[in-house]
């Protein structure tokens, strides 16, 4: 079984010891301030909780920082504390480091000094929200590589009550329809030609950047 | 055309603005800190932002703050002023409101007041990043109902030199391949029964939740 270390109870780190406590993984979370930690405690987050500054190498071993698998990395506004730590652990031989960055030079940094992942938390989830903001009948999307995207859309007036031979979306929108979600929530994860779209539907498409726009207009 | 406020050029909101600002819309981003607002400017992230606070409804009057379609807040620690800025702007009758909440509970109230979204950005992302490093070979995985599961996983060597029919994975494993992305990043995303999978090859399955714990093993 692996061993979690995470470095910064923020609410990214946070976030990071909850889902990891929850899953029943060895997780170790530190942070310099008292209140952080024993209010992490106190709310079950985790049960293994330290008042620790890992700027401090010596500290660090003492936890025994070098038998981790992964460590994540929260520190956020403190980018020489960020820096320092990932240094520590990498001579540590923690053998994966995930750090969080807050500007790009930030995280080139990180990248050079050993950090085996760098994530921009609030920059990914911004251009997210904005991006769904402007195509407010996407629900979700995600992009699998520079040409396509999977969007989950509300079924259009002009679908319902089609199946998808009659619609033959993939011939006249480009559009590949690999999932339909009723309104009740349950999910049809491999329709067929004979499947028929109905009110209330959300459908799953990979389909291009331009058409994905295109289906915004869908009457 | 739409007209986006965006209040707070944190991490968070900058994103917002920037993804919004590239996209050609029309967009006005505020803060009560003059170094932000000069440096968004200086960095061409935005061509128009002010200094304003926006628990100060007379100041969000008098920029025309009533006519804005979508108002984005992403004012964090300050949870009054978060509070304050969604009540103004419901009450300047702006049509939508997302806000950014630090906590549970701080959600719930913006909610209350009128806030259309309430975006927990470092939890969501915290939850992915550590979903993720528990489940290494997975890449990108999106739950799009209470049972399905969208993830991206490296092909296993017992699938290589394989076609989708001689795999039946479908029956076998309960895996809808949905794409399959070659090394160099090119996207299939309509595989057929006779599609190939070659070393290298990421594949894009549907599956439920279980499964995916079980591809992590496959060899
Ligand atoms: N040297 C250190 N050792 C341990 N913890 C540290 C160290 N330096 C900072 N931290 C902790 O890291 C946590 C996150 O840092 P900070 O609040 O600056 O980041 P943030 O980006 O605002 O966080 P978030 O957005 O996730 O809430 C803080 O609780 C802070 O006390
Ligand atoms: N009343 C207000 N009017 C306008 N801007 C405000 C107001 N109050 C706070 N802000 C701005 O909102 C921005 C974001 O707030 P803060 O830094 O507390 O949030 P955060 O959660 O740490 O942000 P992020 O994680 O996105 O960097 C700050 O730049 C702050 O100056
Ligand atoms: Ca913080
Ligand atoms: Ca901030
Ligand atoms: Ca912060
Ligand atoms: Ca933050």
């Amino acid at each position: 079984m692996k061993n979690y270390l995470v470095v910064g109870l923020g609410r990214f780190g946070t976030s990071i010891a909850k889902t990891l406590y929850e899953a029943d993984c060895e997780v170790l979370a530190i942070d310099t301030d008292e209140e952080l930690v024993q209010e992490a405690i106190n709310n079950n987050i985790i049960d293994n909780a330290l008042i620790l500054d890992a700027t401090d190498e010596n500290a660090l071993k003492e936890v025994g920082a070098s038998n981790f698998d992964i460590a994540f990395i929260g520190i956020g506004s403190n980018i020489q504390a960020s820096i320092m730590t990932t240094l520590n652990l990498k001579e540590l031989g923690v053998k994966k480091i995930i750090a969080k960055a807050v500007t790009k030079s930030h995280g080139k940094v990180l990248k050079k000094i050993g950090a085996d992942e760098v994530v921009y938390p609030e920059e990914y989830m911004g251009n997210k929200i904005a991006m769904l903001a402007m195509e407010p009948n996407m629900m979700e999307h995600l992009r699998f590589s520079k040409d396509f995207l999977l969007v989950e859309f509300k079924a259009p007036p002009s679908f319902l009550s089609k199946n998808l031979m009659e619609l033959a979306v993939r011939d006249s929108y480009n559009i590949n329809i690999i999932g339909i979600k009723k309104s009740d929530g349950e999910l049809n994860p491999s329709p067929r030609a004979t499947s028929v779209i109905e009110k209330g539907d959300t459908l799953l498409v990979i389909t291009d950047a331009k058409t994905a726009r295109e289906l915004e207009n869908l009457k």
